[in-house]
């Protein structure tokens, strides 16, 4: 695997994710006490499903788990090492496919990745995405019972999927009752709900540990260091303190993440960033709704009081025009800076050493993106 | 803990669910970096989502846990025992809670165990639900992993929930395409789609392993019979004979139990039963239009290709009169009688024989039923 160009590396990262559908496909075929027929209802339907809905992202996150192996190995990986560093990573961006589905559905989405999302494909329907997202998370604990059984670390690897898996849904709950004006489903919308406490909360639960932590902590866990050992007498001694300092670092760079992607939401241009935001329509707890309230006077409210969460071009305007008014792009701007340092600093106290640089890597994907 | 009376084995088993919600709650209680205002938050929803989607069935897949360690252990369980028995048959009514929640959704139906299904509940709605039945599913391996980390038998108990999950979404995914015509959201009534081949694959999948197969296989685990035991030297030996004669008559007891729970459908007296069939508006896949389909003339087809899967009164009367001409009741009548012989008989061959008292328990529970 050359690891050099970072095409040949998603290439040889894309080529893993094949073997695992394979087996999963094959696993289907497999069933007992089917007819051949029904099996091949079942091959056909997520033969579309998988690639429709797994791979197709950045891969960052998957990407992530093998280059935390690489710098932890501090040396090119044999192809089993590859292989075993590529299964988990895309375990990482399965755990995102279920989210994405399930989503989709909860936001009533349109499209996802540049295609209808996947609950709006036809002979789809929310009924088998439903399901589907939970075939797709059942999927990730047989692939690694497939692959990763007799590893030392596989329950350590399962509490991981399993915790991170809990904390992204209880983001997921934060954020839905977070936005009760949705579709005026529930309660009318209410501006006092939109606090950076809130923000910040649900930030860490619903995006920071899946998106950064998780790759982090399963290269440490496939590289045998122990989160219960706080101090030992052989090299993989002290994992307790790592995963810790991974952990603060990663909710760090996952706030920027998602207070950038806030950011962009309003302020970039539809061209680069590539879709169209309606944060301000679909009354999302966006950091600049929340900053925003705690600059506003008593008459710019009312600016959010009657335009936020409606579906009216002239209103959204109204409410970017105040958003610029109050500086908050500016505000962001300092903000970024501030979080490089912090990280920075954080990054530098890592050790061992080597393990920096996955941190570099992934503050090196976010810092002043525009897309 | 008295099992002698029905109510108070049912009281001492509703005790440990109080127990097990008690930790989840405690746990959301103690999620770090939360406000407490937004813990609050979630553990006034959960307090209401718990209680509500869990307990209030039958418990009959619960109990089985219990009663299945208490026929292998051939004696009253000592009250650690009983604790850790009654823990593991939550968890399968948790599984059966996650499927609860995510089906009526994809059914859109309207009341569940006499009251509005969860996702129709004020200020739940769907976009709640979705997540909550993925939590729902999360607090199964995090409750496990509570009580059972340090337990021989960890791991199979993981697998077992882990496949008997998958096996019930295949289930649900042929089910929910062999309906093709539900809402006109996919293509139109397919009558060739109801086949028996098809039924039993779906009923196999869908029930069989998660209402009989699973109780029975933890009672097994939990006993510390392994399953890929052939022989040995100790009384434990032969284990993967004894799953393997369990899953054997729990797929005959599974397929006789949802046969039955079809004809009750259709003929039963809603005052018995206590709900309205709608097997023949909704248009599915029941084992009664499977087998009139194998009987019909030409003629008899049409009044199933006219009124099958529509709301109308008079249509439905139509096909029950069908179902009536085509004798299909005194049909169903031999069949019971079969499928309890055949029971018996594979009853009779477990070793040891104080097993066999679980499966009379099952069989008992379900022969000649009315509701």
């Amino acid at each position: 695997m050359s690891s050099s160009s970072s095409s040949s590396s998603q290439e040889a990262f894309l080529a893993i994710y094949k073997e695992i559908e394979s087996e999963l496909l094959a696993s289907l075929q497999s069933l007992p006490a089917l007819s051949t027929n029904l099996k091949q209802q079942l091959v056909d339907y997520y033969s579309v499903c998988l690639p429709y809905t797994v791979p197709g992202g950045k891969m960052t996150r998957g990407l992530t788990v093998v280059r935390g192996v690489q710098v932890l190995k501090q040396r090119e990986l044999t192809p089993a090492e590859y292989k075993d560093a590529a299964i988990l990573g895309w375990m990482v961006e399965w755990l995102q496919a279920v989210f994405l589905v399930a989503d989709d559905i909860m936001d009533a989405s349109i499209t996802r990745r540049g295609q209808p999302c996947w609950y709006q494909v036809p002979n789809v329907t929310q009924d088998n995405a439903i399901n589907d997202a939970l075939i797709l998370e059942n999927m990730i604990y047989q692939t690694i019972r497939r692959h990763f059984k007799s590893h030392p670390s596989y329950i350590h690897i399962l509490d991981l999927f399993i915790d991170t898996t809990f904390q992204t849904e209880v983001g997921q709950h934060i954020d839905t009752n977070g936005t009760p004006y949705a579709d005026g489903k529930r309660a009318p919308l209410d501006l006092s709900r939109f606090t950076l406490d809130r923000y910040r909360g649900c930030v860490r639960y619903k995006t920071c540990y899946y998106s950064f932590y998780l790759s982090c902590a399963l290269a440490l866990a496939y590289c045998g260091y122990d989160p219960n050992e706080s101090s030992g007498e052989d090299g993989k001694s002290g994992g307790a303190s790592l995963y810790k300092k991974a952990e603060d670092i990663c909710m760090i760079l996952g706030e920027y993440f998602q207070i950038q992607d806030d950011v962009l939401d309003a302020f970039a241009s539809p061209e680069v960033l590539g879709k169209i935001g309606t944060d301000i329509e679909d009354a999302k707890c966006s950091w600049l709704v929340c900053k925003a309230l705690e600059l506003v006077t008593e008459e710019q409210k009312k600016i959010l009081e009657e335009h936020y969460g409606k579906h009216d071009p002239e209103g959204v305007q109204k409410v970017k025009d105040l958003y610029r008014e109050l500086k908050l792009q500016e505000l962001y701007g300092d903000y970024e800076e501030e979080q490089k340092k912090i990280c920075d600093g954080l990054i530098a106290q890592i050790e061992p050493e080597n393990f920096q640089e996955l941190f570099k890597f992934l503050l090196g994907k976010i810092y002043k993106r525009e897309k």
